[in-house]
């Protein structure tokens, strides 16, 4: 997998990709990175690449050409090309899948608040956001889909890590436990030390569905719940209801 | 407001908070941060903050003990206490503006993908996800919620900025146009050429309804609407529709 990441902030995406994961999986060859600045494609003096809005109002509106000449400076016919914005469609676990497995080049364009010239549109294939809430740039979000793409690509991490994990089958993860048994009076569930894997297995079977249903019950997809949880499932329904 | 990050990863969080409108606002003293080593609270030998878990099984898990201890070190009676977790509550506009109004001390304790105990809840005022994907770790996500609470603190970006942003109103934004007129073909709305600012404020209130039917019907509350936009929702809604 290869991404180019577009932004106005260099520095950031740099920092993190020196740091973490991503440096690791950098240095096997198993994504390739390059960062683009921005400003280097302007045409105008000083670097700048935003004017005031037509129609008048708050701030000011990064131009269409820089931002247009960039992408067109890395895309490739395969390239998609992301743009990262509270406007976009909220990325979710099942979109990283998808883009880890059908792509072989992301170009990802770091949103700002200033706002882009909507014209831009035309050149993104996809707006991306990554939750309803409003940040200073679009370096995070660019970096959380990065890193939640990169993490499912074969040999980046083990593998068993994707094990259950959380919205497999749309549930939460369950809870565990490590040493010591009693930690300030809170022990352990007593199923954990029995050895018996049936019951552990049916256990933390059931706590998935328990923290779902108790955290996040909007996520539950009865079709996707296994013999255990449905049979709980049932069992909780008050009477009458089916 | 204070801000302690805890994590496993340092100098993730202290290359981000040394390149952002985080160091502006540091350097300003609008806000206090501090970053906090997890691995420093250990009493094991190597550093060591993680063990196997009880009933088996894949991975590794955090042990309670140097969390609580990491947490503990700097909480005060007015402090906060967020875990970042995919299995938290979904982190929305609202919320980091309640967050930057109602507390003055936030404690930020980066989930890691291999799972805390599940016992450190007991010291959590908030489990926190900010959206349904997985991370490598938390320390993005802890990024995100620094930056969303942030830039809502006063003076530390321009007032002007909040005004008619993404999910105020629960509308997502109006699209900006700036030089030149024509870009490629595209040309920008004439209405925004008109120097007629009713008409202006019209085509924009319009335009954020439109732009949220088409990309996010979901975040619609009719109560929030102002006359412009319930208009224009009368007239879309097919005849019989109420």
């Amino acid at each position: 997998m290869k991404y180019s990441i577009i932004t106005l902030f260099p520095q950031i995406i740099q920092s993190y990709i020196s740091e973490s994961i991503i440096k690791k999986a950098t240095e096997r060859q198993l994504i390739d990175l390059e960062v683009i600045d921005l400003r280097n494609f302007t045409t105008l003096a000083h670097n700048q690449i935003d004017e005031y809005q037509y129609g008048g109002g708050r701030g000011m509106v990064i131009m269409a050409d820089p931002v247009v000449k960039a992408i067109e400076s890395v895309r490739t016919p395969t390239s998609f090309v992301i743009l990262t914005t509270p406007q976009g469609r909220p990325w979710k676990q099942q979109d990283a899948k998808k883009y880890a497995k059908n792509y072989n080049h992301i170009i990802i364009l770091c949103g700002h608040y200033e706002g882009f010239d909507e014209r831009v549109l035309k050149y993104v294939d996809q707006e991306i956001s990554i939750g309803d809430y409003v940040l200073t740039g679009g370096e995070l979000p660019a970096l959380v889909i990065l890193d939640s793409i990169t993490r499912l690509i074969p040999k980046v991490i083990n593998q068993e890590s994707h094990e259950q994990e959380s919205f497999e089958n749309n549930l939460l993860d369950y809870p565990v436990y490590t040493k010591p048994y009693d930690f300030r009076g809170d022990t352990v569930p007593d199923v954990l030390l029995s050895g018996h894997h049936a019951n552990i297995q049916k256990y933390r079977d059931e706590q998935q569905l328990l923290v779902t249903l108790k955290k996040r019950p909007d996520l539950i997809d009865e079709s996707k719940l296994n013999k255990v949880q449905i049979e709980l499932l049932k069992k909780l329904k008050p009477k009458g209801e089916n």
